[in-house]
């Protein structure tokens, strides 16, 4: 009766399933094996030009399209699986948060709003949140891609409480001031892309140098505000960091938080990858303060290994954050009862309406690890950064560019009498060939002008074998480069 | 040698395995067996209480963790995977699209940026909706959670491009003006919310009438423009709507985009859902001129039932685009090769730096079904609308409350001299009472101040037979309301 019309299930749901468990089985394969593999490969250009085609008019079939991911895509992963993956600040993923993603988008909820399981989730993710961030119970959360998402939420709803008159309705024709929002001047770029959204602008950013531990000097940023508001400027936020990215420095909260409140500022916490360091064993005192924070922002997908994308928001008064993005609509009406009910919905939280089942993948890897666990992997790559910086120092053709606060070591190859454009240029290069070659995969930032390799230790699978290989290719690759200068040179 | 430190992946592999094929065998015989269930059910009190701990510190292990999710939370789905879910605009979802979670999550990639196989499927997925649009060679485009964060980037492009001085430093002090964005009494609620984001705020969102048809009145908008530079407002842009959330309507979009050219002015497509719909046989007229839009939103996890979240965002010229949101930071630096090649990243065309792999189960869904397929699908919602609104039609106690452009259906139960507070009453009661009952889930929403029941055809799986199965419901519960009704009246 129902075979007139296409449906997009599977005509064979043996089959399908048989599917399924072939391909978890190849990916999950791919997990096991992944520290035998090269950390990267770039994608031959005959397998880029083989995965070009025009909009596909018929249908293909999941198995031919499986066997295609398994050769084409599969192979050309981000790296960041790999134990010695040291770039950015990435996660590493997990099995079960792939589980709990196929069971989420199995049940494709939309978590926008309304009553139904996942609702009931999400709003469990955001209780344990606050709970390990010490948050007040009428504080408000939601979960968004990441950190990028989360500050411009934070900073949303600062605008909207502290800039003059309703910025919601007026926008802000009504402020006839410069809005500022302070950071240090390691903060991330999320927040100069939230204040440019917002319509303040980075003009509108105040960067407040830092000590040599790369942390906030919270006289510099009192003097500054003083400044602007002698000025007739209209200081509203500061942006305190938890680990910054790149050294791994977290700014000092808890003085941050008391010039706040004494100046009646916003203060947000920028904790993306750091703010969650305080469950490791002993790591909680670094971050005194953040619990006085009036919004937070974190990730799930970088250091709890939660797959991509998933991070959250936290408000510290609930109520302005909902005065911030709740509307009413017609047909998205509320009820007070049937499958409408279940309010307030989460879309009136933040600026998406639809909201895809993100909290089962932090539900499952929080329940099935525990934060015990997760912490200890925490801990576990704090020591090793430990560890690596300690042997950066006993090799004479390497130097320690920075403190390692966190998990982050910047470090550089340095040859004898090397002018540093040439030094920045060999290890720019040591770090192009380490990924080329699929040794290891660090990332360059510069520290005082300086490049360095920034070996990020973001990964539960890392163990400290990974650390003297990194640093036995850095050696031999330098003084490639350092012969082929010399080489040159001479000739 | 690794054990002496915590790992988060899987003791033991096989076993892992196992309980993997046993979830997905779970998960898909839900959906498989979705017809057969209610459409919706609260979850209890007490699964609630069950389901609410603290944070939990210990290990719990996967399987018991998975155990409880069948049990607590697989149940109490959204409904939209029912063939007789009407409510909103949800996409009803696929199994390969689940399977598609799966392996983007194995893979972790996170695609912000970088040079790896992810990057690649985003890339092929936009080349693809720009050939379905008719979009330039020059268009960019990025995958997003959905439309409303689409629209945000599409209204964030046309700011920074019209609006006086650079937005992205100055912010809007620069502007002295009130910037003026217009878009039919119908438009969808996202619009405001961005305007409101972006800093110009409601105020500055024109609403212009609609014909008979909801469909924007091109000479009202021309009257509205010219009165506002009269009064030295500052027009930018325009948003008109493929497929209204109430009805399905969509806006004369070759008019606009030709008034917009003559006007200089911006022309943002809102087509969450209705964009889709020139897959669909016959239908491409309906949207002519959409070809033609400065930028254009829309959905993947509306009628293309890839999972949730998918959405996505072109604009027509890149550098536009990019200009908006690229910024250089130490630790981003591009390289010219390595993993840090691939230059440009996606990060430079949106808010977020941090992105998960969405692409993969758009580019599954679309190669695995091919686009005629998903058409065809699109064209039976269609068909099934019609003949819904034809039933209607012939049922003395029904009334059809609007046209029937698209897949939407609004009507309402009326009873013989109700006065209208009660026929809302009663038809609002009907719909919870469907859905309380689990029988079918359409919404509600107000037309001409009515309120109506409210079906949406959007589920791959929805036949003739559940129409009739909704209908019959309707009256059945409207008698009983009525009846009711009139027993108090008479006590």
């Amino acid at each position: 009766m129902h075979t007139e019309l296409p449906s997009l299930d599977p005509d064979d749901w043996a089959a399908f399933r048989t599917l399924c468990h072939d391909l978890v089985d190849e990916a999950l394969k791919a997990v096991e094996g992944v520290r035998e593999m090269p950390v990267w490969q770039p994608m031959p250009d005959a397998v880029r030009s083989a995965l070009r085609e025009p909009a596909p008019r018929s249908a293909q079939g999941a198995e031919r399209v499986g066997a295609e991911f398994l050769k084409r895509i599969l192979p050309y992963a981000n790296g960041n699986l790999h134990p010695r993956f040291f770039g950015w600040v990435h996660g590493a993923g997990t099995p079960v948060g792939a589980l709990a993603e196929f069971l989420a988008a199995s049940m494709n909820a939309n978590v926008g709003g309304r009553d139904h399981g996942a609702v009931h989730v999400e709003r469990q993710v955001i209780e344990w949140c606050k709970e390990i961030f010490g948050f007040p119970a009428e504080a408000s959360g939601l979960l968004v891609s990441g950190t990028s998402m989360a500050t411009l939420i934070g900073l949303t709803v600062a605008r909207n409480v502290l800039a003059e008159g309703d910025v919601r309705d007026l926008g802000l024709l009504a402020e006839p001031r410069q809005l500022v929002c302070y950071a240090s001047q390691q903060v991330h770029g999320s927040v100069a892309k939230a204040l440019e959204l917002l319509g303040i602008g980075r003009r509108g950013l105040r960067l407040v140098p830092v000590d040599a531990e790369h942390r906030l000097i919270v006289e510099e940023l009192h003097n500054a505000i003083r400044l602007d508001r002698a000025e007739e400027r209209r200081p509203f936020a500061v942006v305190g960091t938890a680990g910054t990215v790149n050294i791994g420095a977290s700014d000092p909260l808890a003085e941050l938080a008391s010039l706040c409140r004494a100046e009646s500022l916003w203060l947000h916490v920028d904790g993306a990858f750091g703010a969650l360091s305080l469950l490791a064993p002993g790591r909680r005192g670094s971050l005194k303060g953040i619990e006085q924070a009036d919004s937070l922002a974190f990730d799930f997908h970088k250091w709890l290994h939660v797959p991509y994308d998933a991070g959250c928001i936290l408000v510290r008064r609930g109520g302005q954050h909902r005065a911030s993005f709740a509307r009413e609509q017609d047909y998205l009406a509320a009820a007070d009862r049937g499958l409408a009910g279940g309010a307030p919905w989460f879309c009136d939280f933040g600026p998406e309406l639809s909201r895809g089942f993100r909290a089962l993948k932090v539900w499952f890897t929080i329940k099935t690890h525990g934060l015990d666990q997760l912490g200890q992997a925490i801990a576990a790559n704090c020591d090793l950064a430990v560890r690596l910086a300690g042997l950066v120092g006993k090799e004479p053709c390497l130097e320690l560019l920075a403190p390692v606060p966190l998990n982050i070591v910047c470090f550089r190859y340095r040859g004898e009498g090397l002018p540093e454009a040439v030094l920045d240029r060999i290890n720019s290069d040591i770090v192009a060939d380490l990924q080329e070659q699929g040794i290891a995969a660090p990332s360059t930032t510069r520290i005082g002008g300086r490049l360095a390799i920034r070996a990020c230790i973001c990964n539960h699978r890392t163990r400290a074998r990974d650390l003297e290989i990194l640093l036995e290719a850095v050696r031999t690759l330098g003084r490639q480069r350092e012969a082929e200068l010399s080489a040159v040179g001479q000739a």
